[in-house]
């Protein structure tokens, strides 16, 4: 029989050698981060206590391509090149003269794509003699892929874990300490933040927001500890581009050309990851890709937001960020995606969307499982609920295709697996998931009680 | 940089077509299964009702390869050829001239090998027009790698459940609703077998004995109903032979020569995958590789077990088989390998360890999880409970070959990942695991009651 390619894999040797930094291309650039006090753009010396120096110059580079250095080369060939396949079975399915690719990042035995900056920001803290790091986690994705980095590079971590998923997800704690990381709910008693919480209210579950702050302050105040976010910032964006840039390679041997990019949006990286690369084919090489980013109908800011300068916690404590947002005291609704809910998006992706370089839909949960559902009924994996919204969009631009009879080429970022999420799929058969769409009075709202000043 | 490969990739067209049949090569033929009733060799007709005829020929074929349907081979490239990956960060941790390789068969969306025979055997059964198949499951990994595989051929699948695990492991059975599988704690109301054990012990927590009974049972009464079971059998074992046939090409592309090869040890069906294809490099091409199964020495048939007729079954209603067996009464202590926990090992395998062409080892709990936890911060992958047997004698023979200051070249079966598993490592980090080492009074009690009489 002839065999016909489902995967395409790329040799370790054709890996891409470098990250694409676009902001070299942006016809327009992001506007600077700044000072929450002063209100003037930051400088170094305001990130020093935070970052080391290297990521902090790769925040504000002009660069076009930054070399992936050869010690974070050798630990992305543990799971990197990642595969592309051809999801002809999904195809099939929904009877779709589509073709539809997907870029499968959850091979990463963190279970995401996570890790391309997690490596990427351990190794830069390992050069300059930074001993530990501290970070926050939500669910645990971000947390666990850190851990994994971390240990690559002796460097000791601590994360502070939401504390209502410290206590609903135990699995991911036990990922991150069994790659020995320390893991602490947050709020806890080892920071002010912590305490001052904790006095007040005894029994918080924690949030994001408070996580963050918990580590932002224990690595400003020790001259060897360092922090690390996960998504959001330039550098961090920049190191997910891997991904883009091996899914083009990858194109080109299957013989494909992509006429729509989707990636699902929480802070941006995923969807940085495998856009950027196809922004630089429209923006340098006159193509015409149609680049979508997906989010929660229920944490809309791509769709729905104000661009306007916010902060990038809830407390109040970071730069201020020019970016699409629903204000930094939205509480979206607790959907399954928790990687998604986030108020802002960050000042590149921000810039482009008002650029109309990239656009977004938002979808609802259902259709997220729904679309979750088929695809691991059909292609085998089981998707996280994130990317959940990229496969639905996936799905309503292939039965697009199908209504106008026209073919076409859709390639989406499979971000991450849904093992350790397997109870948002019981809660969907069960019929317990919701569809929490937000009013425009609660954006309204939200975006009202800013009073940046800027 | 010159970029050396870690992983060892096989392109689609490069799959083997066809599994291997070591029973055309074995010097001594397997024993036949006997009747339990008549104690004489069991026909075609006996296995029938539970077996589509496909299987039962495979069971007795002296056919040395059998070519994979392209059915099977498209569903096979999901996610095969699996890599082949040089674990060189463990051979640096480990500080040994010992290259060590390993077969990731975790890569599977069920996350293990199962889905080589499971994918097999839904297609003989969707063949020969089967609506309906049961089986029992443990711990769950075969029960998802089934239901991944009879979803795709639409077939319904009825997974009996122990019942411990179906309370205490929700999140398998969240993967097998999720593939479209019927999962039913057991014992039952919906078999005999079920009603009678409840009926004595209404808080029965199950066993895999009584869950086999219960699926036996359902798949007799019914015929449009068959029967799977997930190891032991030759034609399962037979079907993981993709994983040998693969590695022995990945391992010429490496350049590289196996002087061991080691399999995790339950059933046989991984060990087997891995270790008869190089069987049949020392039978037919005069190599002189050495073949061993890892098993726990808290349930070690195959090193302190008795080779003679036994049950498959706790309940004694399948045929006899012969084998090495601790008595089919036996008891393993609970440990997280519940994989590993079987009291026999398989007629084919049992005649190669009696006529020395294989060998064994057995590994207490404590070492399984140190080698783990080692694998998993330095090659990434947190690996099963069960497959860490394996890593542990991987880690054996790479200190032997330091200490004899010896080159050699280690290769083994990376069985499945442990993510729903996860429980168990921090178990270990807390200090609740013990080392169960059976005693020999307990072995040859066991094996005294059996009065099988042939």
């Amino acid at each position: 029989m002839a065999v016909k390619s489902k995967k395409i894999y790329l040799d370790e040797k054709e890996m891409p050698r470098s990250w694409y930094n676009i902001q070299a291309d942006m016809p327009n650039k992001p506007k600077p981060p700044l000072h929450p006090g002063t209100h003037q753009p930051v400088g170094p010396d305001d990130l020093a206590p935070l970052f080391p120096m290297e990521l902090i110059k790769q925040e504000v580079s002009t660069e076009k391509y930054i070399e992936i250095p050869e010690e974070v080369f050798d630990i992305y060939k543990i799971w990197r090149p990642t595969p592309l396949v051809r999801a002809e079975a999904l195809e099939k399915a929904l009877d779709t003269p589509a073709k539809i690719y997907y870029k499968n990042e959850s091979v990463s035995y963190a279970g995401s794509h996570k890790p391309n900056t997690a490596v990427a920001q351990a190794y830069y803290n390992y050069k300059e003699g930074i001993k530990r790091i501290t970070t926050e986690t939500g669910a645990g994705q971000w947390g666990s892929a850190l851990s994994f980095a971390t240990q690559h590079f002796g460097i000791e971590l601590k994360v502070f874990m939401v504390k209502v998923s410290f206590e609903q997800k135990p699995y991911r704690k036990f990922m991150m300490n069994t790659w020995n990381a320390d893991v602490v709910p947050s709020p806890s008693e080892l920071t002010d933040s912590g305490k001052k919480i904790l006095a007040q209210y005894p029994d918080s579950p924690g949030s994001l927001g408070i996580a963050i702050s918990e580590a932002v302050e224990m690595a400003a105040k020790d001259p060897d500890t360092r922090y690390s976010l996960g998504s959001v910032l330039n550098h961090v964006l920049m190191h997910q581009t891997i991904i883009g840039e091996e899914a083009l390679v990858q194109m080109q041997k299957a013989e494909a050309e992509a006429d729509v990019v989707i990636g699902c949006f929480g802070g941006g990286s995923n969807f940085a990851g495998i856009a950027f690369p196809f922004v630089r084919q429209n923006l340098s090489n006159g193509k015409n890709i149609q680049i979508i980013a997906a989010e929660p109908a229920s944490c809309p800011k791509l769709t729905r937001g104000r661009f306007q300068y916010d902060f990038g916690d809830t407390v109040g404590l970071t730069p201020l960020i020019a970016m699409y947002t629903l204000g930094h005291n939205f509480v979206p609704a607790k959907i399954h995606a928790g990687g998604l809910r986030y108020h802002g998006a960050g000042s590149i992706v921000s810039q482009l969307l008002k650029d109309k370089l990239i656009e977004a839909q938002s979808v609802k949960q259902l259709e997220t499982f729904e679309a979750g559902v088929l695809f691991s009924r059909t292609e085998g994996i089981i998707p996280a609920p994130e990317t959940c919204h990229a496969i639905a969009v996936a799905i309503r631009e292939a039965q697009k295709a199908k209504e106008e009879g026209k073919e076409k080429t859709i390639l989406f970022n499979l971000s991450g697996h849904g093992m350790i999420d397997l109870a948002a799929y019981d809660h969907y058969f069960s019929g317990k998931l919701e569809n929490h769409e937000v009013t425009d009075e609660e954006i309204t709202r939200s975006l009202d009680e800013l009073k940046i000043g800027v």
